[in-house]
């Protein structure tokens, strides 16, 4: 089918070369012109406006938008005003599932469908597929299908769950109409929240293993340091790039951030690319509020936000306020930070 | 190679029947007299007695314990008295890596070499094959090789990590000498200790969806409750089985214990066989004993660890006590519990 | 001066006792006849209706509300019709400071001044005065400071701060004018989610001491359950009445909430009067929303708001699902709760 | 009654000083010559070496250790070979209770009585008295009172529990014989334990009043931040010396760690004095592994522990991995630190 695509950066080209691939058709649109020519050169049709977008599409139209969360709104309130009942616009980037409920609501008073859908697959969806979570009206969703097809992984991706038999499910494919509209984001959003406490497990694990030949350095006990009672516990020179690589094959904790750690530490076992800063984007926090207003306990989820939030330097304050407390009821002067900071 | 096995509960007997069928000889004991049986039908040896079992086994001996983590002391003293010099034990249970650090020193004052295999894979290893972490000198260990090799999933069980290339090493096959004595199990803890996070990440992300209706039934807002302040951005009735499943295909999350929850959940969509209470085995909190000896900071190992501890009614007194203290500033009275608890 | 009260709950009637007390005239009502006749009888004026109540106070008048967080919106809209420009509103409840955004941003359309008030100090406040939270314009704020300075403790409720001289700040009498609308209840909100984990820190730390005999009946260890390693660690029977008591005087963690602690254990040191569910009513979440809004990391407070969550059952569908999993890879069956849950 | 004490440091000079006053003898003794003859000059008599101490006092003698954790053993193997049969040793250091079990066991064996005592009251001690935490056999621990009610802070300081009558119990005073050897140690463990979750408690919640302002300066939204959906919700300067002072007065929430937070933010708002890192003496550490060996849940203990951690920079490795993961699924890269770290 025909589908116009909004956004070419990482995300949105990947998927149009995916979608022509499959053979359908892409009217491509980017503020950057250069985007819009390297994609034409592959077989999509450039439109150098929403205006030449919009035109180039047949009616029904349907529209996809892959772009960065702050300029969603801008860009949607041009297009709707080119676009006709009937029409329909998917929102494929990282938006809050409450904006979807906003969106959704306005579009429909002026006949024009609107489904959002959360995408997972990162710089490797052009080649592996990408998992769709969809929310929308059962019509408009029904009509994207092929497309859904197109990006999603295929149902040879992985095994068949025992138990499932007969023609496959969409959700067997990678793709699922989840729900109403905001489902789908709804639904990205919680795997977002699982995805940095999946990370943050990892992270703590290997950390352990990295400070297993503490032993052999005791630090210095002194008032202020904790001492190490049995350094002789704690010999060992651990190869993390070969124990993700173990963990790859048989064991319980097998994943695809798994595989990724093995690739990273294979490639730089100290990651002395890395700063320590740890960016988050939206969807983590979001699976907190939600898990709020649900009353729903996430420790583990929480606990992996709130290590990124301190890696970003914002507990600097909380800390300085212990240090001063400690130094008030004991005398305490902290030490100075490693490397004198 | 041959190799000697005690212990024939569920990890035992499978890991007997997967070597047997690459070809080893095993001479097998129990104290139960049918778990013998079964496996010399199979084509193992049987040996009614510690003493049978050494006579069987050629110079020098392997033999493999794969006992309940209670018995292991026991029975290692009886065995090791019936040993000679030369002879190795592999200690493939649930030891905690200090009792390697303690037996190893013990044997090898007698000659006897002591390595420890942590062993995951769980009742799927007989097929899927076994992820071997082992600890011990390179001598005995490098003997073994056989047999570790026979018990790991081999190298075709993933795709290779980018980069690697040549003659695949140990862990791209499933096992790895990790260190010196106790190295072993010190992975295997970190491992699980890793495990009951992940686990944990999917049961609160899922629990979130599995609440993401209650906007249709919001709780009554009384002095004791807080009010859900926008029930309308909780409509949603996700169907969990097609959510994990569709997680399964190109998503960032996939895992191998993804896989076994949309398994779960496909059965059986309210998980209605199980209570509620979830044990711990030990390896999580010697985890979180080793990260507090290191200094090393696991947040989110620590929250998994400590939901399993409230799962078992342990926070009770806490509870209660807060309650109390609600009481005593605020006149506040509790609700009772759901189901009138 | 002169103040409407409306709203003669636990906190309600005792701050107009404290004012009357005081020497304020204070004009009363509430849905409930009985309690304003109770407050008549003690010096207040009553009023059978709203109208009555504005109507027996002078202009520009004062009307504080004191009112489950429920009812505010209704009884602010009926209340606003009544009054004239020039009046003030002080909502003294639990209400999310963004209502009092909102709702000072339509008063001031009218003419009418909106002023929030955070109030701690629970059943005591009426003998140990009310510590105050103000938020609104200092023009609004500083008509109302003789009513804030009868309600609160006054400074020698504790000793001055060192390095504070001459005539004390309103902060040291126990009300802070804190700053625009909102400012009051934020601070209010902030002041709850401390409350709460510092409530949760005796709680887990008593629970520690409460189990300190473990080691006379260790568990049964099995294949699901971790063995004590050390049960002669754990041989003591601490009495928390006497323990709290101790730490009131001369230790490091002295508080009022501590005090009300050793009075609770005092009277029933096994608690039996608490089911272990504990409430929360909203300051607690909505200090967690702040906190992610601002990209602060708290994971204390955190944990502290989901204990309560779990104790009111909401983590039973995630430990299930951990079951759940457990049961797939490693077949192992939980076992039953504690009193054959 | 005759005291020997040995080490004379913050803490043990002051509580000799505490002593004199009271009308006990002191012998002191310290490696350094200074901070004897400093006590000297208050009337205590000094002492130039164990072997002067131990001649110096009456048998049967009691002599006090106030010394580094890290040098307890050696003094008292050197001092225990001067002692007799039926004098009393007590280590009043922050050892681990485990040792107070290991050198009571050794002590026993020579007839030589050991008591534990855990001390709070930091360097406010001497003039607000010392909560003092005691284990050992109770002819030991009796024959001592005189020295416990010197030291502890006297019931009139603070108002008694209501209910409590007739003379004053042991803690009212503010010392209690807690059990058998080890009691005193394990009580102050878990004080120590609770402290550092009140003090982060405060420290988290401080922090998103420090904050909450962000709205005013909102951080720039890109694909690498999430955005503050609502700024307008946080526009409030706080003054927090003056809220701190608030909350001393009629809260829910006073306490001595809050009157010492008022006064640090009162002498330099911007707690510009501290670095930010935060050292941990050990017992923070020791009560994790107590309630992991009792199996209790203490999620906000074990939250404010690992902050301190992470504080020492010991998350960076974790961080690390965590951004080579996003590099590798998502290709994103992080931005740099605040300050160009």
């Amino acid at each position: 089918m025909e589908l116009g695509m909004i956004g070419l950066g990482r995300m949105g080209a990947a998927m149009v070369r995916r979608l022509l691939k499959a053979g359908h058709s892409c009217v491509v649109h980017d503020t950057r012109r250069e985007s819009v020519d390297s994609l034409q050169k592959d077989g999509a049709q450039g439109a150098h406006s929403l205006e030449e977008l919009v035109r180039r599409l047949p009616a029904p139209r349907a529209v996809w938008l892959m772009l960065p969360a702050g300029v969603v709104d801008g860009t949607l309130t041009k297009l709707t005003a080119l676009l006709e009942a009937g029409d329909t616009v998917i929102e494929g980037g990282n938006s809050h599932y409450r904006d979807d409920l906003r969106r959704s609501a306005e579009l429909r008073a002026r006949g024009i469908h609107y489904v959002d859908a959360g995408v997972s697959g990162g710089v490797w969806g052009q080649t592996r597929g990408y998992c769709l979570m969809i929310g929308g009206e059962q019509e408009a969703v029904g009509r994207l299908e092929p497309v859904f097809s197109a990006l999603a992984p295929g149902v040879e991706a992985e095994p068949r769950t025992p138990g499932r038999e007969g023609p496959p499910t969409p959700a067997e494919q990678g793709w699922l109409h989840c729900g109403p509209n905001g489902a789908g984001h709804f639904v990205k959003m919680v795997h977002n929240g699982i995805e940095y406490a999946l990370m943050a497990a990892y992270a703590e694990g290997l950390n352990i293993l990295h400070h297993a030949n503490v032993g052999k350095h005791p630090p210095t006990a002194d008032a202020e340091t904790a001492p190490l009672r049995e350094p002789e516990a704690y010999p060992y020179d651990f190869n993390l790039a070969e124990v993700t690589e173990l963990w790859r094959r048989g064991s319980v904790i097998g994943s695809w951030l798994l595989d990724l750690s093995a690739q990273a530490l294979f490639k730089n076992p100290e990651l002395s690319d890395f700063s320590g800063r740890v960016s988050d984007s939206g969807e983590g926090r979001w699976t907190q509020q939600a898990a709020i207003d649900e009353g729903v306990p996430t420790p583990v989820l929480a606990s992996a936000l709130y290590s990124r939030f301190t890696s970003q330097g914002e507990a600097e304050f909380s800390n300085k306020l212990l240090s001063a407390m400690r130094f008030a009821f004991g005398g305490h002067l902290e030490k100075k930070m490693k490397g004198g900071g």
